[in-house]
């Protein structure tokens, strides 16, 4: 491990994808709720994949893409999640060091396999989720290294932790840390039914202790409880710190306190699977942020970010996003 | 396993490919050459694993392709090949069977891991193979069953079977069969290097036992030992049988003695990554031979798999190819 600063340290699922095309009869019959992450068994993770088409796997992991794709950008990023001592969590961890991802918690020796995710993307190009976190439910606080929190600018947390207990203290400990050394935290709300069945909580947490929020349009609005997004808006500028707020084909509205920016999305030929769109999205918003950007620019590395995700099977990223950054940034690079 | 007719068997090594981007550096510095194919043992793949970029896998294995692809158009393939009872096997497996494609080999229960193939995908969408074929080495005349040979109206099989004296005697055992119940073969070059190694049995069997040749460009220029495509051509002609070649950007050419078609390409968005793309070509075109279309339609249905291929990673169909070909062929269906 070395010991210099690092941009962001994401905490999250360590977790492969498993992606396959299917149609919404598909969904129907296997009972999935579109666009939705749904918590699985092993049992059912394996009659599932035996029903579902020809795959494609790619790592994956909410807040491990997002630390992928700031790798990308030319960021210095670490990842802390928990694989098991099999074939996925090697492809797992070689993913994230092929990009040069500070990622050194050692795999379990036994216990559940690495975790993997059943993705089935449908024509409109939306994915719906089936998660079997395996080993990944295992992630505890003391999986978090007090010194690496500490030489993170941020430290950027997925939603979807607050599911496991233990990934809860995690959670905590990470954020306590981080703020004792005057770093910043990132939050991911992850899900619509993970903000359902975490509301109050996590209005806690955006109010006293998450410095940037990301959100799609459906997850702010359930965090507030409005049909409006106007409405989520002002919500989210009353809290102190930053909120990015995507909303797919319309981009995103970035607000802090009086400032709000609204961003376009970055035009694509093709939208082939929005798998991790909005976790790309959080990669290029943070590597931006972290390097002193300001929010604009933020938003608009998160947009190219994005746009490259949904081009093309799985979330992480299969082009230069330093590239595109420069191309797409321009005079204000 | 079922008792109807089949379309197309075919016979080759069992791999998942695992590919990652990689620049012209790379290849140098590891000492490979861009666009061949190279046999590696375990530990070499392990090594070039560790120094390669984050990788997607997805089912491969050069007639395995052509399978897949022509159970995508709607065809009844089989596939005879070898796997290891490990994860890999297993995903293998499921990317046939989730086809519909008859696929009964029974996995080694002992021996090498299932084969992979390490692939460098360069910025100019060429492909660079590194072949670890573990278990799929092992293929042998038993694992040809007669009956399903007799069944398939064509059986296709790969150059680089030549390789394997086992695999060898397989192929030799299924031309026997097929050509005893007046079934057609189907052949491919492979590869220019393998074409090198079995020059003289190459062009024998192309004489003698290959009702169906399948080549680019450099493979038939290599096997009649000619820098003219046009000569080539001319050597082809005056085999017995069809040969279709292809020819990238270019287009292919297909010949059946005095019928000599020159097929366009595919308008292709952005080429992506050339892995299968000869794969899919013999897709389309025993897809559209077995089911009693010319040889300008065949060619026709081989440039629109090929399109489809180099459009993203890894060789097999990522959106339906019974669909383009209804829409691609329009009138001439």
């Amino acid at each position: 491990m070395s010991d210099g600063p690092l941009d962001v340290v994401g905490i999250g699922n360590a977790i492969v994808d498993v992606l396959s095309h299917a149609d919404d009869e598909f969904l129907v019959r296997e009972g999935l709720v579109k666009g939705g992450m749904t918590l699985i068994d092993a049992a059912r993770a394996e009659a599932l994949y035996e029903s579902m088409g020809p795959t494609v796997e790619v790592s994956g992991g909410s807040a491990a893409n997002t630390i992928a794709g700031l790798a990308n950008f030319g960021g210095r990023p670490g990842f802390v999640g928990r694989v098991r001592d099999d074939r996925l969590g090697a492809v797992f961890a070689h993913d994230l060091r092929a990009l040069g991802v500070e990622f050194d918690v050692a795999p379990a020796t036994e216990g559940p396999p690495t975790g993997r995710c059943l993705i089935l993307v449908t024509p409109d190009a939306q994915r719906t989720l089936n998660a079997c976190l395996g080993a990944g439910a295992d992630l505890g606080p003391d999986d978090v290294d007090e010194a690496r929190i500490a030489r993170a600018r941020i430290t950027f947390l997925e939603g979807y932790l607050w599911d496991l207990p233990a990934a809860k203290e995690a959670f905590r400990k990470a954020t306590a840390v981080a703020h004792a050394h005057g770093r910043k935290i990132a939050f991911s709300l992850s899900d619509t039914f993970c903000v359902d069945r975490w509301r109050e909580e996590f209005v806690h947490l955006a109010e006293h202790e998450i410095d940037v929020l990301f959100a799609n349009e459906e997850e702010i609005k359930s965090l507030y409880r409005t049909n409006s997004f106007d409405d989520a808006v002002r919500r989210a500028r009353e809290r102190r710190g930053i909120a990015a707020l995507t909303r797919s084909e319309k981009g995103s509205v970035v607000v802090s306190g009086d400032e709000v920016h609204v961003v376009d999305p970055e035009p694509v030929a093709s939208v082939v699977d929005t798998t991790g769109a909005g976790d790309l999205y959080a990669a290029g918003f943070l590597f931006g942020l972290s390097r002193g950007r300001d929010l604009p620019v933020c938003g608009r590395l998160g947009s190219i970010a994005a746009g490259e995700a949904i081009g093309h099977m799985g979330a992480r990223p299969e082009t230069s996003l330093a590239e595109l950054a420069r191309r797409g940034l321009g005079g204000i690079a």
